[in-house]
């Protein structure tokens, strides 16, 4: 019998289902009835994360913890979020319900330790970089994270909130191997795409570069957490 | 204040991702907080509906029933099912719960009928296809019903099960191109992907036939009943 996974989703809509698709490719199945129980609340009431922690904006906190709650109620027996910059409010969370809440830094910092990585670089939002969302869950398992220039953090930010979110600017106005330049030029050995909305950029610009997508880490860890078996060995 | 939509997923996974995406798609909305909130209970334990419409298998009521119930209490305001087979078990799933089921059937046939469509195929499971799902819910609008002779039933059944669900055979082995001819030499002038693993394989082979999609017609349809603007005019 395999556990249920609650997924606090809406941060973004389309981060949800990325997530979810990648258990579902990640789960050694055959049929539908041989795929995890998986609730995702898609609450989109949960105000910017961001914005919260670099600009006064709306606490998400007590959304989220709407959502875990919810989730916990309709039978979740650990909980999810596809969302980075979420993790600075993880204790909160965490602390909200009775059941384990899975933290995607954690599981991501602790797959490039296993993998030998030194150095990586993290693209994400402000929000994540600044907070060290990353920095401190890399830096715990000694991986030393590397960050874009400043003027290329912002076309990284136009990449997640124009680009991905808004669809308001095509991807290929980014300079997104200008930025993956940079971080290799500072030492990085792999690349996080440390924001849920940057696999999806990086799947429609067909860029297969040396990266790890911590959603698929954190899916890898669910479909483990959950006692399902794996289609593939290890996340990468 | 938009609506809250529940889905009851599972049938199969991938499936309700697919209707996740297409009811992001027809928002209109340039940020998270603009899209609809969403829950999905993605209920793996829901038994196969076609094997239980013709080979006696289990039931898959009382599952269909615990997520809808689960979906209520969560605080959905409104179901959707993205497995067009489901339907065939609507009224026990609409009776057992307080709040509105849309029903994917006859919203795509009043989708048909509002465009002058006279004749439509459909492609469907055997289960869909001899429990008259499309069947009743076309003629109840009007529109005939045409589908696949008995061979290539067989294969439009292993395109869906052996080659979206199980991913054992390549989606290009199947006759995909014989089967739409069928349908047009009896008259089709639309063809219906309706089995929600249909449209996943059309995108996947490039297909972009005369055809209408009853999960995008559901999406549609559950982006308005939540109150919320579509993207476009129409679910074509």
């Amino acid at each position: 019998m395999t556990k249920t996974v609650g997924i606090i989703g809406g941060m973004g809509p389309a981060a949800t289902c990325d997530l979810m698709e990648k258990i579902i490719a990640l789960t050694k199945a055959s049929r539908d009835q041989e795929h995890l129980h998986v609730i995702a609340d898609v609450n989109t009431a949960i105000p910017d994360r961001t914005a919260a922690i670099l600009h006064e904006g709306a606490d998400p906190v007590p959304e989220m913890v709407k959502s875990a709650k919810r989730l916990q109620a309709a039978g979740a027996d650990m909980l999810i979020m596809p969302c980075n910059t979420a993790h600075y409010f993880y204790d909160d969370v965490a602390g909200a319900v009775d059941i384990p809440v899975l933290h995607m830094a954690r599981e991501t910092a602790s797959v490039l330790r296993a993998a030998g990585v030194r150095t990586a670089g993290v693209l994400a939002t402000d929000g994540t970089v600044q907070s060290g969302v990353y920095g401190d869950a890399l830096s715990a398992a000694g991986v030393r994270a590397v960050y874009p220039g400043p003027a290329l953090q912002r076309e990284v930010m136009g990449l997640i909130y124009e680009g991905v979110k808004a669809r308001a600017v095509p991807l290929e106005r980014f300079p997104v191997r200008d930025i993956l330049a940079d971080l290799r030029e500072q030492g990085a050995e792999k690349v996080l795409l440390a924001c849920t909305e940057l696999p999806i950029a990086f799947r429609e610009l067909g860029l297969t570069e040396n990266y790890l997508d911590p959603t698929r880490v954190l899916a890898f860890a669910a479909v483990r957490a959950a006692g399902a078996q794996t289609a593939v060995p290890d996340p990468w």
